[in-house]
């Protein structure tokens, strides 16, 4: 339908992959662990982040990239409130963060203050899967309400991920969740992903989550 | 950053447009209402659409159009259980609806027999908001567990749509939701906008948003 769109994008991509690998390279030397952190909106990102940051900011103090849409800076206020080093970045309506936008925010971090920096993407199951930004490891958050069908829905995000946190299980008494199937769906896309079952409300689950942190980032 | 994408996207976006204008005096030729319906995913697009049909469908022939990025074709399988005339569109990964898409996937469709078109788009509260597909009205789905901050942080998504569902309101009880300030953000971006709160798990509300389609339809 669009021939032109194809090859442009291809490019653009290629372009972003460069620039990923040097804020990978800028981390690794810094002895930064780092996430990109992915879910459809309202999904949970920011409440794991404020979660993360406050149990850890002692011992692995938290950096923090944040993309929106907009100019609104809710969510690196609020990472920023819980003890997160926080930028905010308005992507000016683009769907998903890009490798450059990154690297630009994280000129505005003290690195050397820093062990581990969570790059908040925008709410988003589709776009940002396509884009590395740099980060060590990918994570999404999966949100009980949003319902059980979503990993054969949006396959792509799903197999793409070396994390999977499943937030809001202090819904699960409310909705009509079958988590054997979404278990299912995940482990056909993702055989072994580490999954880690929570609810940033209750705090439920998180100890397992602080764990795994706290081993990689070690 | 990528210069070369904007006059690109431009270019695309108004041959989206023209096809748009097609589809819409194809639909007004045929006394169809078509709805664009917009949502992030799980917010309960599809419940909606199941809903809808079934209440409509001796009355008012409902068809249904929807847009997933994979194979998996629940939605359309669902809706078509529902009552609704059914037509799956895998995007091949695309992260929104393009004209062009419609208007083959209308094809398929017996568009004598219907009279209420539901395009059900790809779970995303970025890139829909871009992409004309020549609908009657665009309705966008905000869901309770989502959080209270949406119409703060997609702007573009709330500012451009018609009607606002609010699903999901039996969950009001068990998450931290402001109506109060959700309803704030939304009268700032669009004033007077068309609201139905609803849960389409136990039907309160859908009356309203029922009538409000007989009196459009009719």
């Amino acid at each position: 339908m669009n021939p032109i769109r194809i090859p442009v994008v291809e490019k653009v991509l290629s372009a972003n992959d460069s620039v990923a690998a040097e804020t990978r390279a800028r981390l690794d030397a810094q002895g930064i662990f780092s996430l990109n952190l992915m879910a459809s909106p309202g999904a949970g990102k920011t409440s794991l982040v404020e979660r993360t940051a406050r149990a850890l900011k002692d011992s692995l103090p938290v950096g923090m990239v944040n993309g929106d849409t907009s100019e609104a800076a809710f969510d690196a206020e609020r990472s920023q409130r819980a003890g997160a080093l926080s930028v905010h970045i308005n992507t000016g309506g683009k769907c998903h963060l890009e490798a450059a936008m990154v690297r630009d925010a994280l000129k505005l971090l003290p690195l050397e203050q820093i062990r581990l920096l969570i790059i908040e993407n925008v709410g988003n199951l589709v776009c940002p899967s396509a884009w590395q930004l740099g980060a060590h490891r990918s994570v999404l958050i999966a949100s009980i309400p949003e319902g059980d069908d979503k990993p054969y829905k949006y396959p792509k995000m799903y197999s793409g991920v070396d994390v999977l946190i499943i937030n809001k299980i202090d819904l699960l008494p409310y909705v009509d969740f079958r988590m054997d199937y979404f278990r299912r769906g995940v482990e056909t896309l993702n055989p072994g992903l580490i999954t880690f079952p929570v609810s940033c409300r209750t705090g439920e689950g998180l100890d397992a989550w602080l764990d795994w942190l706290r081993s990689r980032a070690a």
